[in-house]
């Protein structure tokens, strides 16, 4: 029974390619760097050697390079990345007839990786300007017929020999910035980043902003590896904590090495052991994970189920069940009465808040009557096993909706999981689904409490939680950009999914500064109010970078001094419940070195619904997104 | 390199489930099953017997069956599948009331096992009438969050107490296809036949009819094994042969077995000897399953890769090519010419059909001059690269279009892959989508032999293919028509994917009759017309039966008695390059046991484009599909 006790296995796959320019036999070097433990080769497809043989002969002007029947059409596609002759470049000064040239040759090389089926093409960015390149890209990837990803590669760090401080002009994410947009943002257009050598490290920020970018590999030489005492090549500290940096998201490594080099496979296990040395395996990763398994099924094709496992996927936070049994705990502490208090547990699921009172109470020794409120009948089956078989029926059982329960009495404590629609939402996305989701104040949240508190007693009576408030950042993630945009469903407009948040567990993305506080919200609340509107501004920006909308995380305080975070600067540890919350805008906005960000969010509502509208400010205006909840609303019933 | 030489096992994966009424301790049963070799296990989720233990309790009106808390989500999802009561009948005669009792039991029970999260709920039909079942079945189904599969048990043969000879009242097919007509065919609803002891066996069209069924499982007993010599349980033959034929379709078992039996492990084991015994792997299959293989890719994720791929698919059907190779050598033989003879290869692609010629001549020592005329730049790379290394030279390369080539002289013997688009179609099927597709006459292939006969001699020029006969046949595949209305796209009325033929490899499907001939085309066609109208008639209906289209098959004659076929009765043996095409019909038709089914076909034509009409006469009227080629037609040019 696997499935039981199944174990993840708590490393990174590091697929690792190797570069090797012009093989003479490339079947057997494929053959040999496999057996070395590599996962793939970079190599040139298209060379004026592969001529050789056709001297004289009338089918010469037929050849372009290998023949396709070097490899089977399985290998070319999952074991070779094309490296594009490095002599073109169209964007250096020329003749205009030397450029159609090399646009031609670049074609007929585009075209030709394309034929052979191989995953990527590998295209070398030697300067800032590349407007011609990027013509002929974005001209290919409007083709059907063209299949490859495009993998541009540059220096992670430019040095430039004449200037060897390196001022703004050298900052190579302007170039694949340039050529990106140029391209459309394209998914199929990524990064491989020449890592430079230890003495021109890259500063933490410019390693992040690369984080939030489609880095698809990182190139290694041999030269950069120090032998350790066993004579074994290992990486220094430094570049050790750049491989770190960049297992959060899935990149690959391409070696250069020294034909010299005895055995190649050092370098692979090396690589796979720092996949298992560095990588931080986390409650939430592992979490994550765990989810993913989720979806194997043995049985018939499956859809989704989610009414057990949303109960057990979030039962599976205990940190979070420990936090307010803590709070409970205060609570508690210092009910000086000699009454029993009277302890309301609403929503109360298959049981696990309940649970939290009961350890309480039994700590501490002091008697509750506990309540506990939830309509779903097979909710319900589950709590009447538990209440026999864990509880020796001590929790009164009831099976109503909130909203029309007549309570027999009023609460001394109300507790309530922030319960808004997040479960749905973490399921959904686990199942890589982004739906409208979970945002600061848990959406529904203050409505739902707002309600529950007619149970509480007036004055005296406790709200478990107590107070939250949201908090926001701006953030660039053309992923996520790209996933919105890629959405289509008949009779919706495409503006409709980007005036919606979704909920995301973020990894490709670059936070472009610290969170500044949104709304507030306390319990109980007898202005019923929660409507907000706020504007906050952001620092200016230390660098250039592209924003494409902002993240939402939360700060809530259960009671007392008794708080839960998803603000990172505050996070609870090894919290899982929640993740970041996403608004988008509609186009990705240039940020310049220097820029402002300012951003205004509206929580609004009406006897039935509730949205957001949100709008950029500065340094650009943009529209006031999801009027009315046009997009996207809540239905309050 | 695995790739290389990967080696597909050939063995059908028997997924085996065992049957347990009410375990006392689920977990327990199901480690002991899955101990066994089990994959899964039946039993009930609700009964009156979990109420122990809640005698007097307040929270007994809660119980509605276990505690989800028995095993985990995953093991829901995984390794349960729920029995409904077996005492709820609401179409037995009864009291209103009494129904209305039995419809809330019912859905209370389909509610929990969908909060259970098991993949799927077993029903038990024991009669013809089942409307009621079907409305609460189809109201479920209508509902987002309801996620089980519906299997509905039935006796494969219907046995009555009453009248052992069994007539058509009796057919259980019927009361199987009124309840998913019900159910609008819903894929949801799958069928689990009880296999009949050996004195009940059923006709092989019987048979033939439920594999055209989304037949989930068999039921299998304990009582029907005999013990062979080494007292191990085996299957009688007939049984055998009755588990050979639902290999063709994923079907599961499920056991019936006594607890008096000491190792139920050998039934499983048994099951797997027959998966690996009784399993066909043909050249068909192994293709197949070869070309699944295709889309696994440890590089980035990938979109297809569609150029080498399609040369190197269509390249491995070696029968076809060796089919080729003996008409060449049949007009090569009679060449009694001294003069050489001229041939021409066009559309040459990477040289098979050139190698074929040059084998020819080579074995009968006749020499020949033979172009290979070929559009691709990447083809004729190869081509290049051949003629260097393999054919010395002595071809003459041409790198044209077809269309506007000036050949330099004409050809004695023109020969040419029946290349409509049909290629493009395997690859694209293979990779799990349905496009328009090939048919008998291969769509464009007379036109684009019509355009090359100008190469031809006059009178004396032999065009290899010579002729070719589609052939039509009416087909029961609710799979298909399932697959074809759960299209969506944007802009598109559904329509336009009933009125488009699909190649499809027929799996879950029921052939109503055998194929008749439809159309014809000649090489060299000097009339230039390849507009065609048929109305085909079928022989009367033996047995009910559902039709959803029909079938497309192609005999060809390659030159004088060398042919080649897709049509069942005639099939090449091996040739893998053509799956049958599929002309659906918009609604499903019922048909009952002596309709005759009559159907009509146009292969229509403009100057820019070629496209089929077809329409239902008999039994009943269809309106004429796809006029004017509104939906789906293919551009000449």
């Amino acid at each position: 029974m696997e499935d039981m006790e199944g174990n993840s296995e708590k490393r990174k796959r590091m697929s690792c390619g190797l570069y090797s320019e012009r093989p003479q036999n490339l079947k057997e070097d494929i053959r040999a760097a496999l057996e070395y433990g590599f996962h793939f080769i970079v190599t040139q497809l298209t060379h004026k050697e592969f001529l050789k043989g056709f001297e004289g002969s009338p089918d010469a002007p037929y050849v372009l390079g290998r023949t396709d029947q070097s490899l089977k059409a399985t290998e070319w596609g999952r074991l070779v990345v094309g490296e594009l002759s490095r002599y073109v470049d169209l964007d250096s000064a020329g003749t205009e007839s030397g450029r159609f040239q090399d646009v031609d040759v670049l074609e007929q090389e585009l075209g030709f990786a394309s034929h052979l089926g191989v995953p990527a093409v590998l295209i070398h960015l030697s300067g800032p300007r590349n407007l011609q390149l990027a013509r002929i890209i974005n001209d290919k990837l409007y083709s059907d017929r063209f299949n490859c990803s495009i993998w541009l590669q540059m220096p992670m760090v430019h040095i430039s020999r004449n200037d060897p401080i390196g001022d703004l002009e050298h900052d190579t994410w302007d170039w694949w910035n340039d050529l990106r947009t140029f391209c459309d943002y394209d998914k199929r257009v990524g990064v491989v980043l020449e890592i430079p050598d230890i003495k021109h490290l890259p500063s933490t920020e410019e390693i992040d902003r690369w984080i939030g970018e489609p880095v698809r590999a990182l190139v290694l030489k041999a030269s950069y590896f120090l032998l350790n005492q066993y004579g074994k090549p290992v990486l220094p500290k430094a570049l050790q904590e750049i491989v770190k940096r960049f297992m959060t998201i899935d990149v690959q490594y391409v070696f250069h090495l020294d034909i010299e080099v005895s055995d190649h496979s050092l370098y692979v296990k090396y690589m796979s052991f720092l996949g298992k040395k560095l990588y931080v395996c986390d409650t939430m990763a592992e979490f994550v994970q765990g989810c993913e398994d989720f979806l194997q099924n043995p049985l018939q094709p499956l859809t989704e189920h989610l009414e057990a496992n949303i109960y057990e996927v979030f039962e599976k936070d205990q940190v979070k069940y420990d936090t307010y049994q803590k709070a409970v705990n205060v609570a508690l502490e210092r009910w000086s009465s000699e009454e029993v208090p009277v302890i309301m547990v609403v929503g109360a699921g298959r049981g696990p808040l309940v649970q939290a009172v009961l350890n309480v109470s039994k700590v501490l020794r002091k008697p509750v009557k506990i309540y506990a409120v939830e309509k779903n009948p097979y909710a319900m089956n589950t709590l009447a096993h538990r209440n026999k078989d864990e509880w020796n029926g001590k929790v009164i059982l009831v099976n109503e909706d909130m909203r029309h329960w007549q309570a027999p009495e009023l609460a001394d404590i109300l507790v309530s999981e922030l319960l808004g629609r997040e479960l749905l939402n973490i399921i959904l996305l686990l199942l890589n689904k982004h739906i409208p989701g979970s945002f600061g104040d848990n959406e529904l949240s203050p409505e739902c409490l707002d309600g529950a508190q007619r149970f509480l007693k007036p004055g005296t009576g406790i709200s478990i939680p107590k107070q939250y408030t949201s908090f926001i950042a701006p953030v660039q993630s053309l992923k996520i950009f790209n996933e919105i945009r890629s959405n289509r469903l008949p009779d919706k407009p495409l503006r409709q999914f980007f005036e919606t948040p979704y909920v995301v567990h973020l990894a490709n993305y670059y936070q472009l500064a610290p969170t500044e506080p949104l709304f507030e919200f306390h319990h109980p609340n007898y202005e019923r109010d929660n409507r907000r509107f706020k504007s906050v501004k952001f620092p200016p920006q230390a660098r250039a970078a592209i924003l494409t909308g902002f993240v939402g995380f939360f700060e809530a305080i259960l009671y007392e001094d008794v708080t839960m975070s998803t603000n990172p600067s505050t996070h609870t540890t090894d919290m899982v419940s929640w993740f970041p919350i996403v608004f988008p805008l509609q186009n990705p906005v240039h940020l310049k070195a220097g820029d402002v960000v300012r951003v205004s969010f509206w929580r609004e509502e009406t006897t039935d619904k509730v949205w957001y509208e949100w709008c950029l400010e500065s340094p650009f205006k943009s529209s006031i997104m999801n009027p009315h909840g046009r997009s996207y609303s809540i239905k309050k019933h």
